[in-house]
């Protein structure tokens, strides 16, 4: 059996606004898996070795669980354009090149890493249409030490030349790539890219192909206006959205669907009886000029919101600054609303970054027990400070600002990954 | 004579909106002043050494024409409150601290460091009320290598026990500041904190010394609704924050205004008419829930528009970080205001931030012949691409996207330093 313990200021969000924080703490993992949590180490690990992180913090590592593994050779270029047009002019032109199956192992390798040195050990990640490129991430991913999920992504219209499969062949790729699936951390999830980008028949396979090898599902959901007018042309018989996924079935308790910035009531409330997950991806929804999205009702309405990167719609891929951005995010709301929406407090805005997707991990919230040990270790001693400064307030300092090369060691599973 | 010419991909912005870019250019300065701008190297240079960056961008350093040196160990803290709690719960104590001038040494040469590493090389800064510490701020930022302003801060009411002065102590101490100052490249700024910060008397005393003495002047206005109607109280004849300046004479051509979210069209007229340069601060604007400042309107106006981090209001240094806040913010007004004001784009904010504070330095925009050699040399070969990227869209990528440790040199007077 293999033990690993860590010692050191250990911090978690048990609950959604709430920390729990053992200052010169123990946490402790048996082949990954934390068994132990809290001030006193348990007797049984005394002559076990102990990795000391002194006065170091060791938090909670995160979840990106949006993102575009091929647009990341894009990240900060093209922010001048809105949704449409940018995924015109930068975004399919770029993932056609995926065809390519060593730019892809290039790409996806550096990809991992950078999401690695950043905190980040849980993703969902939109693949690009190509079977094996999506293999080759997969690998990297798994590789690389990252649990989560990635798809294959199907579009089958209005991709443009280069980058659209027939419906026939859509399908059949899906089930060559997902006979072709052997990593074990990293799973498959069905990926229609979004409805302008699917026949209704393929939307109709895809969901049947869920329902029997029961995997979970992600696409993108009211990002834009533009879109949303494009979507109800394309389905008449709808008056929202969602009904497009909601119609053939991909519409359930592990489904994930990205920005929801303009899901109204109904919207929302059809999230809500269905278990869909929001991925709010606040830096890409500024960038690309859609708007604020309605975090804080979602909570109150009591919605699963997880947080996404939304690389390359969204420019950083730490998820520390991430969280920042969905405070950011939920302040201009705050600012500019009528009875003003709460802002999002550093617990809470961590919270939807880190424990809030578990049960799509299997797990529970925090670094609680039965949970594998996902953690990163970060160093804040060289900041100055005026005075004492509790563990908290480091804590919260550390999701605004950290020194270049302040994350020290990032774990996944107990093994640590660098 | 010493000369010193660089050699790469030279990217400045010599106008509002434009940029001139010369692809493995040259850059040539005789004792620290730019002689030369170009594809071709003069023949006189010949024989001279050439530090050639080979790929790397060669572009204009910064300018953060607002921040206050002692909030910077409070970077990241207490951003859940709004302006006026903000001051009295961190920042004024912290500020407080800095009668302590051995604490004062180690925290400006910090801040000092951290903004020549960042490629920030001009500066307009607060100090605190201390006028020793003043005195060691500006010998911190000199020896580092920077240029620009600092001024001891004023004020005689509403501070708290720890961080006020008398209406005499404080003339008087700016007296002997101002005659005790031996700084070259770093020059005194007359800085009454803010309207409730100064009785009428000391903002009238202030006016005469800077009169009397030829200095600039730097304050905030018009950040948020509760100070606005404060200083509407403190001052019932005016209409507008900015006549609480102007009556007594702060209001000229070489006055800073830090932030001017809440300036009406009257406050933006009394602006442009007096030559008054705004300081935008986007970071600390939506940080501290403060709002958007109408910066199309300002420049459509004719205002001068320069860009401050505001730290620790801000909670980032790095002045692309804080032009790409520029972006998001102009972003945000484009999106919510009917008749959409145009997004600011990334060469237009980077004019902001560089080339708009050139006439505070007897300079002209871009790397013009006379100006000071300042310049941050950017190495993105590692991060990976799709295709060829034009200079012009390495650049913009660094705007929102650099590795940790990009930044390769640092000139400043056409001294390298780092």
């Amino acid at each position: 059996m293999n033990i690993v313990i860590l010692k050191g200021n250990i911090v978690s969000a048990p609950s959604f606004g709430n920390l729990e924080i053992y200052e010169n703490g123990y946490i402790a993992a048996e082949d990954g898996i934390i068994k132990y949590v809290g001030s006193d180490l348990p007797k049984k690990y005394k002559n076990c070795e102990i990795t000391d992180y002194k006065d170091q913090l060791i938090m909670q590592s995160f979840a990106d669980m949006h993102l575009h593994a091929p647009q990341y050779p894009n990240l900060g270029i093209g922010l001048e354009l809105s949704l449409l047009d940018w995924l015109n002019t930068y975004t399919f032109p770029t993932e056609a090149y995926f065809k390519d199956t060593g730019f892809a192992r290039e790409v996806y390798r550096k990809l991992a890493e950078d999401l690695v040195q950043n905190g980040t050990t849980r993703v969902s990640v939109f693949s690009s249409l190509h079977t094996d490129s999506t293999l080759i991430l997969m690998d990297e991913l798994e590789k690389a030490g990252l649990r989560g999920f990635v798809g294959k992504v199907n579009m089958d219209r209005n991709g443009g030349k280069d980058l659209e499969e027939t419906t026939e062949e859509s399908i059949r790729e899906t089930l060559r790539w997902l006979d072709s699936c052997t990593t074990e951390n990293i799973k498959p999830i069905i990926t229609p890219r979004f409805t302008p980008s699917c026949s209704n028949e393929l939307l109709k396979e895809l969901s049947k192909i869920a329902r029997e090898r029961d995997l979970p599902i992600q696409s993108h959901l009211s990002e834009n206006i533009s879109e949303q007018e494009w979507v109800k042309s394309l389905h008449p018989d709808t008056t929202h959205y969602y009904e497009s996924y909601k119609k053939y079935g991909l519409w359930n308790e592990k489904t994930l669907m990205a920005h929801c910035v303009y899901s109204d009531k109904e919207e929302r409330k059809a999230m809500k009886d269905a278990g869909v997950y929001v991925v709010h991806c606040p830096s890409s929804n500024i960038n690309l000029s859609s708007g604020f999205a309605p975090i804080r009702e979602m909570i109150d309405e009591g919605l699963n919101v997880v947080l996404g990167s939304d690389i390359a719609g969204g420019s950083i891929i730490s998820m520390f600054a991430n969280t920042a951005e969905a405070i950011k995010c939920s302040k201009e709301r705050s600012i500019r609303i009528e009875g003003k929406p709460k802002m999002l407090s550093v617990s809470e805005a961590f919270y939807l970054a880190t424990s809030a997707s578990s049960t799509l991990f299997n797990e529970t919230p925090g670094f609680s027990k039965g949970n594998s040990l996902d953690a990163i270790v970060l160093d804040d001693q060289n900041l100055i400070n005026a005075k004492h400064l509790s563990v908290r307030e480091r804590f919260e300092r550390a999701i605004y600002r950290r020194e270049e090369n302040a994350i020290k060691a990032v774990y996944s599973k107990g093994r640590k990954l660098f």
